[in-house]
């Protein structure tokens, strides 16, 4: 198969390296400060059946593209791209979208796919797991963290917490999920009735994309207690009261980037594959 | 609360002893074998708010009983039942159901509320593990187990295996199901495709109520291999192919009841406490 | 090579298979109810470069052989050894030792390779694991369960309860173990100063081979506690004090070879290559 | 009790700190850059019952002081402790022990306690997982990597790596370390026949202090597998050879001090008590 790589961070490199090692083509462009055989946008579209954008794509007039030497126009992009080619985007919206849709161009979200967002989240679990023991003056083992939420990334990784000795509780609002925490062998607790029950936690880790952690709930915690936001925007923490209050407060975002590019790289290209196989069964 | 427990095997029973000990009036019938406190079914019922049946309640023209010294006529319990009273019941079908129908009278399956299934998963993990311990000539430390399913069992069960040392596989029909098998350290196998890879297998179990291991695929088991079939009727396993073909297969139903009765007992009462509540808020 | 398997339980008789499997000269004797190949004693071992006695060999007049059809004599059979043959025996004591002595056989005492302890330790293990799960009414996920003792078995039992979910506190007279227990997640204790401690408990498992848990001791455990001895002789639980109580406790001897008749013949034909090859090196 | 807490890292700051809310008398002297209330050091000495120096001691004319705001001689030191006091030092050596036995100090390793070593080498398992996860590219789920060496770092940190999803080998001299490994779940090596086995491995860490990594092992790795070694001087790898052949390799030293000082401090205290408690017994 013929593939252009445009854009993104160290992923969509590794990326671009594992596709040609499996034998394919691949043209890169807008990726110069990482590797060195990048090209012009409209040579290394033509000729590409699949245009990979980064994860995410970006939603403004520019593609998200950190590594390239100068910006690269959402527009100028999509007008490029010509009939029969498709592209496959992490998590397209705004501009990117409405300009596909203008022009008819096949645009999918190969982040929709659950395979790679659940390897995202392991990544993520595995990115928390370094953070907490970086930041924190003590080992994990015995000490007591809340993670808040038990969707994938909150399984994972308080499962790991678990595993390497921290005394976990996990805090999920349906009563089901609550048992699941308990059938594996973890504390659980009511997220809607945290309040009066913050003392004692060394860290707090929210998992949850909605404002859990207010002032109210902040200004329960240990003089000492760190906590980790992982939710994407807004996040779960109120950083605002966080800083009025003294209590140290990090807001990790992007970890499968950072913590694992060459994992990353891997899992979207596993979707990828698994993305252009459906649409050649169709 | 005035409650009414009939019929059941020692998980009602044990259940009738942690209602009471929470200081709720409790009178039991149909479970004369297990304990001595049973009354005629009228008794039991006057004054009930709430009647207990059984996990399952059965299907047929009589209550599942087991412990009872006598047939309890369906028909005849929902006549007894005054308007004001709740039927609680587990998995309650066919003819008790018609007749609540007919009748009026509210019946609720607590066996619906996720938490009871999970924690009922988790007891038939458990005893799935006790099993295979009893079974096997060997340790499952460093035996090759295939699980064949990753709904509720299939996860708690694999889980469970791998930490005591087994090398675990996992088949799943969905590829994000099998991306989550490997993101526990899991191997993970297509439910779809094991023809040709069932060889080396130790043991196998089945969480998966439909026929997955027919007389083709059980004739590529190992000799010595064991097969286990957790999953409810129709069950996942060809017993006859099995049986022409020497396999060794083991169908283990409803086990929560008889390797935990207490631990079921108390999932049920705390289903039904769930239930009760969420009655008593609308 | 030649070998000579006499007497023992179905370990030895695997033992014989694995040897012939590997491709050596395997006669048997004393096994007549679990293999049909057995020959006369003095047949068997003629021409044998290693007889191979059970596990553990016994002390008096006659052989551990379970599965003979009549008693072997163990003078009769120290007698049969040749120059040049060598006796492979587990934990040989007694007459047995005193015969070698006295006639010049070498005699080894293959259960005192570290490896094949372990090993037991692992199976034994398992099976204390198995019992528990047979004989609670309650799921080991969530139990609190005291082990008394952090040796090989402690070490394993307490480890496979903790990943099942169990609340597992493990007692240990050294300060570097309890330091030990505590740094693989566990709750420690002193074994010293069990007293006042005991309430609580589903299950106390003994592995510490000296009498622990007395009259009262054992008279402060919650009344439905489960008491399971895995201490050889003398047993580190008083079982008529128990009785006396109405303490339920269970003293399993030889877990091994019963629940893992293979894994523990595989075990005792890896240690026995291991003396050999150090015999053959010497 | 009165106590001097002299030089050191974090560590002996945050011990001084606990040591206080113990409701200890406690002077400090050579922590300037880490806390406040530093006073001279024959103002801290004095009217101390036990002086305690930092872990490790060092071996020269001066302590191992970085806190520190000026050279602290050990001869002066020495020379300020008065009859009845009491010098508890890590791992005291040299210079420091000489000028002790000339002067008739009583000096006490507290690091000699196995309680401490063995929390300190669940401290350091714990930082070498943070190395490895900053370091490598890839996440630990599903990396096969290999540790060198059973002792207390190998068993804790093997089984960390075992229970994040990685898929470990370790690696031992003796047969029956090799048993226990594979009664862990992981798989074993012999540490002397590496030779020819090393391709395919991420990264090996080392925690054997002998030269095990040489140059014809080193040059076995995998292009991009990183070397850890966690072992003291001299260290296990060949760091030269590493350079010349292009191989990653991180030395890392000191490690509990660094990752988690709080925890590191309160093993030291817990340490100190013990020592204190049996000197006060005999």
């Amino acid at each position: 198969m013929n593939f252009a790589v445009v854009g993104g961070d160290m992923r969509l490199s590794k990326l671009a390296d594992m596709l040609r090692g499996d034998g394919h083509q691949v043209r890169c462009a807008g990726l110069e400060r990482g590797r060195g055989d990048c090209l012009p946008l409209d040579k290394a579209l033509a000729d590409a059946g699949y245009v990979i954008l980064p994860l995410p794509a970006g939603a403004g007039e520019t593609l998200n593209a950190p590594l390239s030497e100068s910006d690269i126009s959402v527009k100028k992009l999509v007008e490029l791209i010509a009939p029969g080619q498709t592209l496959l985007a992490g998590k397209p919206e705004g501009r990117l979208l409405e300009l596909c849709r203008d022009r008819d161009v096949k645009c999918i979200d190969y982040f929709a796919r659950e395979e790679l967002t659940v390897r995202n989240a392991a990544s993520t679990a595995e990115g928390a797991v370094e953070i907490l023991m970086r930041e924190l003056p003590v080992t994990l083992l015995g000490t007591r963290i809340l993670v808040v939420g038990f969707g994938r990334i909150g399984k994972l990784l308080s499962l790991r917490l678990h595993l390497l000795g921290a005394r976990v509780t996990v805090s999920a609002r349906r009563p089901e999920d609550r048992v699941w925490i308990e059938c594996l062998g973890l504390e659980s607790a009511d997220t809607g009735r945290l309040d009066g029950r913050l003392a004692g936690f060394t860290a707090v880790v929210n998992t949850v994309p909605a404002r859990v952690l207010d002032e109210r709930l902040l200004s329960q915690l240990d003089p000492d207690c760190l906590c980790l936001d992982l939710a994407s925007k807004p996040g779960g923490i109120d950083f605002d009261a966080a800083r009025k209050l003294g209590v140290r407060a990090i807001w990790a975002l992007s970890l499968p980037g950072q913590v694992a590019p060459i994992s990353s790289g891997a899992a979207i290209r596993d979707a990828i594959y698994n993305v252009i196989n459906e649409l050649e069964c169709e």
